[in-house]
């Protein structure tokens, strides 16, 4: 599920943000602790060679090493770099949230527009909208690893609901090498076609409404498939983790505190704890976090869209608008502003 | 209300963004003052324990602590941060107002092709609006704390005339453990449809030109629960935060004047009040706060979007476009460039 | 009137651009001359204090201060909170123009699907389209400073023949605490539904492409309202006109040239007058005035858009349109290529 | 024409681009040789005033002066303002292309919708589609200086046979202050529907998909014509001159090598060819050129759109595909894949 | 094959990026080895001249030079420009991602509205499908080196089965100078209009359905060609490319490890290894890789689009769902979750 936060910060108020540093779920603390601790421990144990363990010889080396690195880690250039590439990572993450398919237009469509409370209209309602929610299934089992390990086979699929035995016995039988996420659209819009010949969709107008609408949940399916397929080419991804790496690579030696009797400039003082260096850890490692973090919004991260629930709320939500609740409208009475 | 302020700067005038300067509502001082105030008591403290209560070697110490946070102080990538985070929260920001969902095309639609001037097809009409309101009014309630204040209960939604009892028990009746906003919108598409069958809307053309608005219509809605529910990864937003706090923390011990006889670089001049670092606290907090102040627009802010402003504008507006202005159109009469 | 110079840039050709350094309307030089006086002004007057009349130890403090006025000029991030806060301007800016309402789309709907070369039937067309009309007048009056000059009260609408007497009664009679431009559009969506029923409109297909197009003009109509309403936030504009003018006002005191005997790095030359200060001048407080001049973009300045002009075009091209050219076609004959 | 590369670069291959250096046409050398003659002159001249003809006096005082101009040419936000300005620049002009009004989309409906393959269906076809590239032509007469130069007058649009005499003749008598480039699409939408009545057209939603698909066609040719009548505002483009300009003058003076035996910080040689500079000169003029080209790409750059072309091939093809095309399929027979 | 990682980053979890860092397919170092190694030589080879083969009197000039191209490569804006650039190229590719033409809504509708189980409906579907992925191909023919190896002539396609013999003659038989991939399209439009006639499709309803998305179908495919026919102007590739290089030809010389005992500043230390230097190399140059390959996602880079595999699966799968499934529902049956 993700961290919803908004209700918190409705109001900017005194040091409003102040409150969110004091989250744990999601929170940078929960995914960087692990890497502060490695990156504080290779700091100290360096710390403690340089100071305990080298000759004087040894130490003069060091600190050459030390100002060497400290003078090109800076020319590394860490936050524009980061700044581009999490950007892209962001509007990819916030795309892909848009265009998770819901079959809500559809619901409403086919809920008023294909006739019959008898059995047979029943069935036909079920049964498009069981179609509608399984080319979504089959899509997530594609893109999440949640889903997929909810779903491994298709039997499972066969047993939640989603499909009958039947139609998974079709499904098998057509023959293509490629995926088959399109073949319950197409099922879907065969019968929806054959329901207007019945007279159970009243004309073509009705028919090519509930069509398009389809079309564009397909549409919404294939992007997010599209966004899993296609990601940031690898190669971007890797000189950005690169170039972070490398930085805190030199931060760790350039970064310690030198002997300040030696008078290197800028290094006066003593303090054992690199404060500065750290938050700059935070700060950096924290930024390529969230790229991490969304970059695929499929997984199980605290922040990742929950698929599974989704699943279950559409095929909940889908059967009752368009079964129990067809043709089931309030009685209409006068409202209280009525002249 | 939001702050309105464009007709002050119609025209490019004589250092014409100045005025803005000199406004209270909505501005960065009114936003900024108690951070501010805190800012300065803080840096003034340390002065003054720097200036009168320090021992010499203490003098000593705090002045290299203090050049060490000035050097790094600056290393602090504040500003790329802030520009691209706050690009991204003013995005999100003006998403959300031009998906606010305002009834307007629909209302037209229903005006025009829902027939009968008799009490049915008003009641018809109406109810058909209603539900229209309904469904923004529920959203709003999940999406503003200040909507939410107004109709705590649905008790409050019934007592507003939004829905009328029967509506309400219904409502409740459908057991679903999912958000229910979506169930106007099944009766609305439900009656409409009960409507072309009844002939009250002539055919399926009128009917899916109707449809097709309400769905765009749920799409504005389900959109900003959509910004309400998945909000900018926590971690980002401290990111972000931590940087600028980081910043100002190392801004009040880095900023001091120090003793200007001792030679320190850049330390030739002792001013008491360090106006360029107040400035900047100005820029960096203020740009902070504009994020701040944006990441959640359904609050109460002076910058907010007055979300029970439109509820009441758009059921006002609404049922008088569909009930006492249906077909009560001005007799034409020749314009005066007739020939 | 937008100052339009694309043509004379239509090739790159040898420093292709110097042409248009050579221009007044809608220069920089135009807009900014009065900032640069003042500016320069200030300068002067500060370096003749300096070197004439403060005694030689006001000198040394008064040196002290610009050297450290200009080392914390450097630090204000003014070029990156420009560059951020000048492209949020300017997609706004085009947005608007984009948003522009042009009846073009519905005038040729109106033209061609609206049948009846009778008067009852030019009628029809002419009021439909100065329904169009009224309304986008209605939001340019609330919108542009310009137009709402030109019609202050709804007796200037009337006497300009965009609504008769009338209407503007009915409008009137009308009891709404809000902001009734939509009016014309219910009346126009019902006089359209009605022309349906007499016949001039053959079907509901061609209504509902009349009545859809309306909407989107609708949506145009709202979209420039909803620009004008809700601005880029003040704290956005109020933070980098603060950074703008406190980088201007440290550029007076820190860029003076100090006297050259005193040795201090980077002032080994008198040159009396700041070229560099001052073209920094020229392109920091130009940048700003790009957002100045397009923050609202329909007052008055040279680059604005000129709401008066459409509003005249459109009345005047639209009645045209769909009275005197409807069924008024040339007679086909075969082109120069028939065979 | 545009210069197009793309096959050249369609793996990533060993130095991938470095051939592209090697090119001409439409290249950085060919748009800049001169702009990059007058700035070396320029700089020899300095340069061999300063080592021949200065007195030792003088020599002293140009070096200050040098320092000082080279100083502040590194705080010259060139790289910033032309980063977000050609952007921008980018954006316009891509967006443009995107805007190319083609027909094809039209005559494909044109093509199948409007029947009889007799000698009046024909006209009636090839009129549709000429009003349709008549539209366009008048467009681009408006906006491309290449298509100006080749139709001055209305006597050339008659000749090239997108127009007839007659037609012409009703057209200028349509008194207008304004443009009338919609002219012809009012004839257009006026004879489609002339066309339906006659059972040319068989019902509205054939004739409502040619009328929607004539709007976007409209659309798109008034699109193009916002972009040349609004453009990037002067200001803009003349602060972004300015910064670039101000930048090369400065260098011509900053970057001169001084007499290494002054012992002057960063002049320990004299390479008497300022590599680097010039170099640099070609990034950024080299930018600059960028948005040269692209600002007005209708203009006869090697790079722009060939609006000639595009008229010629639209009006070809399409009066192929309406009238010969017309009900003209091949026979339909199995394929290779049957069963 | 795009190379697809995103179920390797699904969580962020421990160092969640390092994994990236050792694949290989698709890697920085498969694109960079080859570059790097002429990188390394270039840089040892002149740090072995230096050190062994230069007189006295020549080292002291190359340590000159060498220190004043270290001055300047740090003046050139690679960052900056690079960030620029690849965002534009990075969006350019996802664009054309985006607008691959994909049949998939085409045979829905095609499958449930073209009715006929007899040959004849069968003959029709597969006709009107191979047309559809006919105008593909001919697109991809022009716009894929890979596609256009596969199929060099229109023997190939023939052959393929994509088209017959006799489409092939009228298609060479059309006269026209410009590209011919719409005549399929206009084959497709009239043919689906004479199966209107013949009633194989129900009504106008659904001809404009079809007939529309045929125009969205080619739509993608001429937004396809366009990204191949009008690419980055070649004067923004040269200067981001010139800057580069440019940077690693003075990063050769000025970052050589002089002679720590000359005392330059920041060069106290000799590593032979210049590991900075080298690193800066794999961020820069891999930056730049990222829009070598993605400039042109359609030749045979691990990251591009495989061409070939979408059209074989195209048609495969759009024959399928036209032929062998239409009609072939799966008979309804009462779900799991029926009351």
């Amino acid at each position: 599920m993700t961290v919803t936060y908004s209700s918190k910060v409705a109001n900017a108020t005194f040091f409003g943000f102040h409150r969110l540093l004091l989250r744990w779920r999601g929170s940078i603390y929960k995914l960087l602790y692990r890497e502060f601790i490695v990156f504080a421990l290779l700091y100290t144990l360096l710390s403690v060679v340089y100071r305990l363990f080298l000759s004087e010889t040894q130490k003069r080396y060091f600190e050459k090493l030390s100002l060497y690195c400290d003078r090109y880690a800076e020319q590394i250039p860490v936050t524009f770099v980061l700044g581009f590439y999490v950007t892209l990572v962001v509007n990819r993450w916030w795309n892909q949230f848009v265009n998770l398919p819901w079959p809500d237009r559809l619901m409403f469509l086919i809920s008023s527009c294909v006739q019959g409370r008898d059995e047979q209209g029943r069935l036909l309602r079920r049964t498009l909208m069981r179609y509608v929610n399984l080319t979504s299934l089959l899509i997530f089992r594609s893109v999440s690893t949640a889903v997929c390990k909810r779903f491994p086979t298709m039997d499972h699929v066969v047993e939640a609901g989603f499909m009958t035995p039947e139609e998974r016995k079709i499904f098998e039988n057509l023959k293509s090498p490629h995926l088959k996420y399109w073949v319950p659209v197409v099922w879907f819009t065969n019968l929806a076609s054959k329901a207007r010949k019945e007279g159970r969709i009243k004309d073509s107008v009705d028919l090519q409404t509930i069509l398009t609408e389809m079309n564009h949940f397909r549409t919404w399916c294939s992007t997010l498939f599209g966004y899993d397929w296609v990601g940031i080419p690898l190669v971007y991804t890797q000189v950005v983790t690169l170039a972070v790496y490398t930085f805190f690579f030199a931060s760790i030696i350039g970064r310690q505190f030198l002997d300040p009797q030696r008078g290197y400039p800028g290094h006066d003082l003593d303090l054992y704890v690199p404060v500065f260096t750290l938050l700059q850890f935070f700060f950096y490692a924290g930024w390529l976090k969230v790229a991490e973090q969304l970059i695929n919004p499929f997984g199980e991260d605290d922040d990742d869209f929950e698929a599974n629930w989704c699943i279950d709320r559409n095929l909940q939500v889908s059967l009752m608008a368009v079964d129990e609740m067809h043709m089931n409208i309030p009685r209409m009475t006068k409202d209280i502003y009525w002249n």
